[in-house]
């Protein structure tokens, strides 16, 4: 190894700088384990240490990459002659060190303060649905992004600047294009809906024990091909995955009035998780073994979750496994599983409860809303009037209480603006993945009633995981589809299946 | 906070040293979340990964420690005008930084690849009852740690420098005359009670289920006085404890023809967490808030298990609820547990199935035999000849397999030369630490029936737990029990207890 007197020749620096990410990335990694363990296993009192560990981590990490020798050595790797795949791990830490250099360290530190701070504030007042309370604390977070987006780049849409950090190529001119659509798409087909007289099975009513709800998600993801030598099943209050190719784990959660909720996030935690497996074991640490952003994350979640486990295919080979768990199931047949798995729920006015057509408007509201914040279009005091006036508009139905309505999810308390449209952006890639997918191989619909899911998950591995960062976001969506990202699959989707289901003109 | 182009003050330095600290402390605590996952929860396939970040983190702390700044600030810090609390922060900082900054890097980075190589092969060696196999690998670690030794220290003895990194304060001399004592006074006791006739009840044999032992180890720490809210039980193959003062966690293991061995081993690492739970949590990070070395921690996990678990009143107060969970234990006196609870095996070849005296001439045959192999005076190849004459001459019995002999441990594969008399130690301390809390206290018989723990736990954070490192080893010792360290009280105890159990003339 060149020592840090010589100047480091082009391929000295390239390898000095993998080194440096992947000590990083291990140092991150140590961070995931000790997110999982605070929130599977680690006792209550555990708390004000787990913090000090975390910050500490996260400063190390923070350092690391900004450091004087990571700027030199990128530049002397950017002058060297590399490979597409070494250009690849260039381009991704220069984009994560110019980030994180431009930002001054005070300023990170405070919106980490404040975030921490906002995280309580902000439960409390959910709890008391006291929307003032959180009003000033918002403002700061507000203010803050707004001055980070500054730094970052002081010529752009600070939104977009925002918006990049969760997902970095594709551009918000994109992300608003396609979310547009969705309203303009949607909003006609649920009321459609609404207008209609069909009613679907409402199969899944009843109590299920959280034990046999337990076993039946390890049913599932056995079904699903999840490799138990590299991953585990436990609950969590907000199911999430987490991990490295090596060791990808899922959480999911239990409501034993609720057996559909804990199946369909068990399945949607399987593809995170599948996706982080399916990363490179060689390239583990640098951003070859890395998964890409937000928006082809949610993809392989959505993926999973709607396009198989929604399906009435997969219900025709699953049902008899539940039933075998809770024999209620019996008498409930495929088709019914199938409806009840796809009701559009018009009346309901919570994100994580809502079903996959009117989730992307519950998207669309928060999206409109935390640009005009961010542009300062939008005083913070007005968040709660515009929110219940878009909810009425695109979903005819308006909240009550701000605990229901704009005080419901925790993004905000977290200073993350710009992270809800990846929820849409991916569950619209899925569409255009499940559609590449069967351009290739054909009807699946025959290989999920029969349980078969390798042919699948291996077209997912060859043209998204094993890629890892190799490509930007737009260059992997056109590699794998053969074609740049765009809405219509999945408003073809939509139409298609819902139009059937509710039995729409014209379908 | 001072800027680095500053001469540091004293006071500046100091708590410029004092955040160093607690961001290495923050690291390893990481580290150790890390290792508890592995052993307890991890996935098997994610040991690469899991290497990787643990290696990462260790060098991190490494780098740290030894940075020129540390031996700067360090050296501002001991001219400065601190109190007794804030030089013993120094004190312990100074030792680590010494020790640290002494070795080469590639001596420790050798060592450390040496060890992670060692440890399958020894497994394979044991495995295959093939020591040859294991002596060449044996045969590098102790010419590496002799040469670790030699950096720290050329003027020292080069096994009392290997003894320093798990027992620093106490110094060789101290050790060799405790564990010569050991085995002059136990030698002859343990050879009493083989000769006579008495045989103790068998009480605890049969089959136990592992569900309800482990509601029986859970009744234990209830009993005990565990704090859940900081920690929590779980299973690993071999037992150990680990983590902060905000969250120290215990494990365990179930043999289902064994139930006396989960209830001890339980009792014995809830000794080890509970002190780590009594540290001061406003010094969490700091040598203030870090527990002792491992005579003082051993001590903490041996006076509960052998001095509180294996007494005839805890056996009259446990039995009961023993009982309640094995109903076969109805017919069970209180007599009966506490004699099967103190059986003496002299036919036992393994350290870890050793009662509680004969364990110490286990460990007194290992430290004759790596201090002789660190001196040079015994060659590897020699190594079973001798340990297995040893135990000819001091247990009355030979190993007919190397298995069972002098592969049955993992420490010597770690290169862990050294750590063994701490073991010893540590149960001689248990001994002088209860004789004391009984002066000052009474006799604790009538608590301990009563299942009463609290004033018992009280005087040991009171005069043990919450200094942390503010006294070294000797000073904490004769801070808590009014004289020096000594092996009186341990033989005082075995020969009372074991004589009365035993029937021995003059007891």
């Amino acid at each position: 190894m060149a020592t840090e007197h010589q100047t480091a020749s082009g391929s000295d620096a390239y390898e000095r700088l993998e080194s440096r990410a992947k000590r990083i990335a291990n140092v991150k990694a140590a961070g995931g384990v000790l997110r999982w363990d605070q929130e599977v296993v680690m006792p209550e009192g555990g708390t004000p240490a787990r913090a000090k560990q975390l910050s500490t981590l996260s400063s190390i990490a923070h350092e690391e990459l900004t450091a004087e020798e990571t700027g030199e050595l990128l530049a002397a790797a950017e002058e060297a002659d590399l490979d597409e795949a070494e250009r690849a791990v260039v381009r991704e830490i220069r984009r994560h060190y110019d980030r994180a250099t431009s930002v001054p360290t005070e300023l990170v530190e405070e919106i980490s303060e404040t975030t921490a701070n906002a995280h309580p504030v902000w439960k409390e007042a959910r709890a008391d649905d006291d929307f003032e309370a959180f009003a000033p604390t918002l403002e700061t977070l507000v203010e803050r992004k707004r001055e980070y987006a500054e730094h970052v780049d002081p010529d752009a849409d600070p939104y977009e600047v925002l918006f990049a950090d969760y997902e970095p190529y594709l551009d918000l001119e994109t992300a608003e294009r396609v979310l547009t659509r969705l309203r303009d798409e949607l909003v006609p087909l649920i009321d459609a809906i609404a207008d209609g007289d069909v009613e679907p099975a409402r199969a899944f009513s009843g109590e299920f024990g959280a034990d046999a709800q337990e076993d039946l998600s390890r049913d599932v993801l056995d079904a699903l091909g999840y490799d138990w030598d590299r991953g585990r099943i436990d609950t969590a209050p907000h199911p999430f995955s987490t991990g490295t190719q090596f060791d990808a784990r899922v959480t999911t959660r239990f409501d034993e009035s609720d057996l559909l909720g804990s199946i369909t996030s068990t399945i949607h935690e399987f593809g995170h998780a599948n996706y982080t497996l399916g990363l490179p074991d060689e390239h583990y640490g640098t951003p070859l073994g890395d998964s890409r952003d937000l928006t082809v994350h949610e993809s392989q979640s959505r993926l999973w979750e709607n396009h198989v486990g929604r399906s009435e295919p997969f219900w025709e080979f699953f049902l008899p496994a539940a039933a075998e768990r809770f024999p209620a199931l019996e008498d409930v047949s495929a088709r019914e599983a199938f409806e009840a798995a796809n009701e559009v729920y018009d009346d309901n006015l919570i994100r994580v409860e809502a079903d996959e057509l009117t989730y992307h408007l519950h998207i669309v509201i928060r999206f409109e809303i935390e640009r005009e914040l961010i542009s300062g279009d939008l005083d913070v005091a007005d968040v709660p009037q515009v929110w219940n006036d878009k909810y009425e508009e695109y979903l005819g139905v308006r909240p009550e209480t701000d605990a229901e309505g704009c005080l419901q999810d925790i993004h905000w308390s977290h200073g993350s603006f710009g992270y809800f449209p990846t929820y849409s952006l991916g569950s619209v890639l899925a569409a255009q993945l499940y559609a590449a997918a069967e351009d290739e191989l054909g009807d699946l619909s025959e290989d999920i009633r029969e349980g078969e899911f390798d042919e699948l998950n291996e077209w997912l591995r060859e043209n998204v995981h094993r890629h890892g960062c190799l490509y930007t976001t737009p260059d992997l969506i056109e590699e794998a589809s053969g074609e740049p990202y765009t809405a219509d699959y999945f408003v073809e989707y939509a139409k298609r299946k819902y139009g059937r289901l509710y039995e729409l003109d014209g379908h």
